[in-house]
């Protein structure tokens, strides 16, 4: 699947909507995933978004060290995958081997793209202040990729213990809003 | 329609998901509406909540002047209602009374509840430290009252410009994430 490079004006119609997204990282050459829902957009363009990693999970210690990480959006078929990223620690498994991940180059932060993710947000971080007292960490989305094939794209959407609506159908109505 | 009290411990399984909200606040008597879409869960219990308001929003001003709104959630039936709120400002406009809504006093707070959403979180505001920066409000949900009779509500979720998805289906995996 060739992706073709998305304007960072675009970015916050992904993540606008609360997809439950794949988090990579990578550490002294080994990556990692993990599954989050937590997020939200905080600028337009640049685009910055703020995310909360519990302190208790692998990829808040990388992320702390390497100040890079990877969104990827992730649609309906790989559900079962995101759950198992969610339930293993990559402290003890290559996640990307064990659910069958295919890891691509980013062109600007060390961390991977996920192959099968519709679209891939290719982060750093830009202000640490929030880590200690909210596991916040604020981001600056600086490059994006789309899989211009999955318009609409089925993205899934926790609601907690397991349970996800799966994105519906789209409506458009007359709005001056951005 | 009669909605029961929700506890705290189930308010993420609300947020996480992405759903466009409607602020209420209240403001020397006067109740106003506000359409968000960037708003995320910062802790479980309480529940604690970022939401990022832009500080040319009427609700900007009120919210730092009173920390105290609801969070309210509706459905695809009020769309048309929600991009109204989000195209007009209270400065100018009663919107309950512009777009027909329905207000039912909060229990801990001023700021009105919208009876016709299916969900409403009262909340204050805990931290305003990241409002210069980032127009980003912490709140603390103090109270959440639901409509039983909704239950995988028809969420809307903006993609952008007008644009939102429905939620549609539920898809329950085995998960041991919370």
């Amino acid at each position: 699947m060739v992706k073709k490079s998305l304007p960072l004006s675009k970015v916050y119609g992904l993540l606008e909507p609360g997809p439950v997204v794949l988090v990579t990282t990578s550490s002294k050459g080994r990556a990692n995933i993990m599954t989050m829902s937590w997020h939200m957009m905080i600028d337009f363009e640049p685009p910055i978004v703020g995310c909360v990693i519990s302190n208790r999970n692998y990829t808040f210690d990388i992320l702390k060290v390497t100040k890079e990480c990877v969104i990827n959006i992730p649609t309906v078929e790989l559900a079962e995958k995101v759950v198992g990223c969610g339930n293993t620690s990559g402290r003890t498994v290559d996640k990307f081997k064990v659910f069958g991940l295919t890891e691509a180059s980013a062109s600007c932060v060390k961390a991977p793209l996920i192959c099968e993710c519709y679209a891939n947000l290719e982060c750093k971080v830009v202000d640490g202040k929030m880590v200690s007292k909210y596991n916040l960490f604020i981001l600056e989305v600086l490059k994006a990729w789309i899989n211009p094939a999955k318009k609409d794209a089925q993205t899934i959407h926790h609601r907690g213990r397991g349970t996800f609506m799966v994105a519906g159908e789209t409506i458009k109505l007359p709005s001056k809003m951005k």
